[in-house]
């Protein structure tokens, strides 16, 4: 399994981290041990890759200890639990190792995590950690309870061409909205443009951020979704018509960032606009999981849901796979492959 | 009238208005002349006194010419215009002169202030630039839409003592909420313990704002109502309970900071606790106006609703109450007497 070697500052590099050999215990009463075939790797985590992270969020990782609270996939290779039989394919949240041993209905991840046997009749087994899982529910129930997206609707996505980014860009456009997406290199613009069919897409890093938002939603935008906090927020606190909303879903722009956070210097455009900014975590909204599940699944058998993973091989690989993901240089959900004996 | 002649850097002082002579036209047709007895002084008029005030807010005030858009009541003199008689109570927006000459019908201050008879028999002419005014609309307001008060919340106010603060809270303890409020003074600290009846009561300036809101409230709180900014919002975001909610009325710390106003570094709660912060404009509300008019009365009525008034005798005064109000030795609405030749 990796475990946490240290807690990084600034930027994580591979060396924060170890891989333990570590033998494998059998279920006891309750218990499904688990293979574990693909493990998620997500921007959230760098927020946990500290001795406590932000009260409310999901706890701290220990150091030197099995990183508990990553989603995972795998098939179940033993079983003491009533409901699961060897060779169910699960999803539970005790990934980044190849065998877990799980306790059945005792909840991970505010019940996200909670261990649950997967349809692969639906999608396959890596689905379930991209659009039929956390992924697909934060952007799902970002777009419709944080920010209670409206008809007509100009919706500005960022870090667009990543796990949830790209979900939620796409699930607005589905519905009907002019949607926006930014990103970080001009070939995942093309990336924006050609395979998820936004409207308008642009690279940060060409210019301001206000002055390219502002190039393409020249009459402003009444939806943020964002997931990248810094100048992003503000670009769109000063693009938003009244009555406007905002979905806080990261701010991954300030994760790495040292010292003091940047909050947005222009919040009192909030006051003067009337609009709202909503914090919130998928995993607060499990009742969304059903329709989300039906939506994004029909969505991605009849092809209007473009989805890409950044599949990495091998779980000493998921450390480099953590590291490109926040650097920006990854397309898509990034995923490790967990393959026995790597 | 008192004009404003150059826009302040940093604090405002007296010596940025000026006090013009100029002649009392006499009303066209559709016009009104009011002898205005009472002008309002509000924290907001700080963003305006500028070229151009934060966009979407009510414009930044003209140089050298009359102060338009500030809440005023007064007495018809003469009317041309349908429904307006000599000795009609009137509340408009021309505020800050002695008399003015108002068309009837066109709208004001998001229509707030356009030009209405109000009733003295309900209450003196005063109290409609507070409670039964804007000032009660954005407390009302504030709770009832953007922080979407539920039984049971735990409720800060921040400038508890302030003229929108004071309703805030005591409508929310009206309503019965545990209240805790925040002033600059421990003289105002009594006062909202003593006149106002709040629960709990801190002075800001004894300690840092987090470690004081976490002695009166160490449960933690469900809404905040802010009119600061700066620290107290940030202290918020760090005590708020999951699904908790900010309206942000004002940020009365950040309206005369020299340089780049401090946006909340621990936004990130917001997304780790499902919290909404909401911004607001009082006239946004104003299909609350006669609900709140009726309660707000009501409870100035039968004692419950404690009210105070900063007032400054003589228009040449206003300056000096808008410094006075900024610098938060105020307590209660400040208001400006005008009396003709002053």
């Amino acid at each position: 399994m990796v475990q946490l070697g240290r807690y990084p500052v600034g930027r994580v590099t591979e060396r924060d981290f170890r891989v333990a050999e570590v033998p494998v215990p059998d279920p006891g009463p309750g218990e499904v041990l688990v293979r574990n075939t693909y493990t998620s790797v997500d921007p959230g985590m760098r927020l946990r890759l500290r001795e406590s992270g932000p009260a409310g969020y999901f706890a701290g990782f220990a150091l030197n200890a099995p990183l508990d609270g990553i989603m995972t996939v795998g098939e179940v290779v033993a079983s003491e639990a009533d409901g699961f039989r060897p060779g169910d394919t699960v999803r539970h949240a005790s990934g980044w190792r190849e065998y877990a041993v799980v306790t059945a209905g005792v909840p991970a991840l505010a019940g996200l995590g909670t261990l649950a046997r997967i349809d692969t009749s639906v999608a396959a087994p890596s689905r379930y950690l991209g659009p039929l899982g956390g992924m697909g529910l934060t952007a799902y129930a970002g777009l419709l309870d944080a920010a209670e997206l409206r008809e007509g609707d100009v919706v500005w996505v960022s870090a667009a061409a990543g796990a949830v980014g790209s979900l939620a860009a796409q699930i607005a456009r589905i519905l009907g909205h002019r949607v926006i997406g930014s990103t970080g290199s001009d070939a995942k613009v093309r990336h924006l443009l050609d395979d998820l069919s936004l409207a308008a897409a642009f690279n940060h890093r060409r210019a301001p951020v206000a002055s390219l938002l502002r190039e393409a939603a020249p009459d402003g935008i009444d939806v943020y979704f964002d997931n990248v906090g810094g100048d992003h927020l503000e670009a769109a606190l000063g693009a938003l018509r009244r009555g406007g909303r905002i979905a806080l879903c990261g701010a991954v722009s300030q994760y790495e960032a040292p010292g003091r956070p940047l909050g947005p210097a222009n919040l009192f455009q909030a006051t003067a606009n009337d609009l709202t900014l909503r914090g919130f975590r998928g995993s607060s909204h499990l009742h969304r999981l059903p329709a989300m599940t039906h939506d994004l699944a029909g969505w991605l058998a009849d092809g209007r849901l473009h989805y890409r993973e950044a599949v990495f091989h091998g779980l000493h690989q998921a450390p480099t796979a953590l590291v490109h993901m926040l650097a920006g240089t990854t397309t898509g959900k990034t995923i490790v492959r967990v393959a026995a004996g790597s």
